[in-house]
């Protein structure tokens, strides 16, 4: 199309509507066979359907408005499966002020679960991934890896003490969208990129390098309290279950620093290091630099790159 | 969503954008197992997908404006498939002067091909399926029965003369918007109900009865020559392969009768029957009056009642 307000290959697509404001819109596809994890019911699936999408649009800085949710579902599916399914798509959309309007339903071997969201906002609020610049500091709105450290308990069996085994499971079956901060974000005008972390945090980075042409110094690898406990209680190594899970949806941001005061006293984010001109992206942990390398949780495969 | 300005179950959704002006949208989801026949390239079947999307927005009188595509494919797929998935569907959004603009890949045990389009339209001029009045005229915009008839070729390998089997494959493989004549119908202001006919002409029928609460009386069956050839050769009710088809795109409209010459003069229309207060439906054929059941093609299964 010419004119793209939105670039391809951005968490979101776009469409002038004229003076200024954009439709926005996303669509986003839950597989059952490699993204439904046990102990995820039906419910939390169609939640999460939901969420996935909400997210894309809340790093744009958008809210989503309306939802349509196109779900194919095994022919032995009983009429409860798919009131679980609607209930859990509402519910999803309700905890964002969104609505969902309609859909479509098929058959297939695997539950599918489409959703697609649409949202409106000015063109010039949008947070694109590709403006990060130089010295930006690089932000995030919360801590990482209780999801990879979640799926490892669900997919792998490993073993957490109960109340440690639910935090980092729930993180899996509910996750949240950052709305409220993508769209206090927005406002600031401070942000310079901003995206999503659905396939990882290292992912995202490459993603926001790859679109600014920049590179990336994390200096404090934003590890939740939990996946430190999770990692020495099996050896694992926590900057992995950082940088490489996924499916978690917190935004990953580049704020002009000389804003970063006044950003930070509404909204809270984890400072974890600078935008650089050179396009490499590494972190530091105990002392040394490491590359930050462009892989991320691909669905169950274990984490292998994407292309 | 509160003031929805589409209700629920009408072809589309849509939220409203101020000063009387609508975003619509609609998502449909194409799964190999149920609706890729053979001899259906994954080219046509992509094509095919963003098809089925523009038909639902053209039954309203909406042009769609942008596509997005979620894409799943099983792991064995390689990168000249993915390219064919892509251009088919570049193909299908180029012919309706509409563009792919983003989209989401996943894998799955069966090819599963979602797409949502995004319209924008007059709330004056949209053509819901709720307005049918008694003594409207009935009318589509194309004879009927040759999908029905390609897809007995296709899936039970009935026999069909070379011209006439490409003719009936083809309805198939590459169905056809009724995007032009959506637009021109949408306005003339003349239309009370409309709807796209692809789960059958009966089926079709049935929700403007339902949405419209009006009955019909079906004068004649618009019977494609080809059909009838068909029917002959195999002795096939021929009526049943109009009527209880589907996957064709042909529009079903009610028209004000006192504006029906005004409209046929720049669009063609095939006339088929009559709005009537009575909610039953009825079809002539040799004398006599049949009821019109509420069935259609369901996918691959025969045709057994959706529910």
């Amino acid at each position: 199309m010419p004119d793209m307000p939105v670039p391809f290959g951005d968490d979101v697509s776009a469409v002038n509507i004229g003076k200024g404001k954009l439709a926005v819109f996303k669509t986003d596809m839950l597989v059952g066979k490699t993204d439904i994890p046990p102990e995820m019911t039906l419910w939390h699936a169609a939640r999460k359907a939901v969420v996935m999408n909400v997210s894309d649009l809340a790093a744009k800085g958008v809210k989503t408005t309306a939802l349509l949710a196109s779900i194919a579902v095994p022919r032995d599916f009983k009429r409860k499966d798919i009131e679980q399914i609607g209930d859990g798509l509402n519910a999803g959309a309700r905890e964002y002020d969104a609505y969902v309007l309609g859909g479509d339903t098929n058959e297939a071997s695997d539950i599918i679960i489409s959703c697609a969201a649409l949202g409106f906002d000015e063109q010039q609020s949008l947070m694109l991934r590709s403006g990060a610049t130089p010295d930006d500091i690089v932000a995030v709105t919360g801590p990482f890896g209780k999801t990879a450290s979640g799926l490892k308990v669900l997919l792998q069996g490993l073993y957490a003490p109960s109340r440690l085994r639910k935090k980092l499971v729930e993180s899996v079956l509910t996750p949240h969208a950052r709305l409220n901060e993508g769209l206090a974000l927005a406002q600031t005008r401070a942000v310079t990129a901003a995206i999503d972390s659905s396939d990882g945090l290292a992912w995202s980075l490459h993603e926001i390098s790859k679109a600014s042409n920049v590179g990336f110094r994390v200096d404090r690898i934003p590890l939740a309290s939990e996946v430190q406990d999770f990692a020495s209680l099996h050896g694992l190594n926590p900057s992995e279950l950082c940088l490489y899970g996924g499916e978690e949806y917190e935004l990953v941001v580049t704020v002009k620093p000389e804003l970063w005061d006044k950003v930070i006293k509404n909204i809270p984010l984890i400072e974890i290091g600078r935008v650089t001109e050179k396009r490499t992206l590494a972190f530091r942990v105990e002392g040394r630099m490491l590359p930050i390398e462009a892989r991320g949780w691909e669905h169950f495969k274990t984490n292998i790159p994407r292309s």
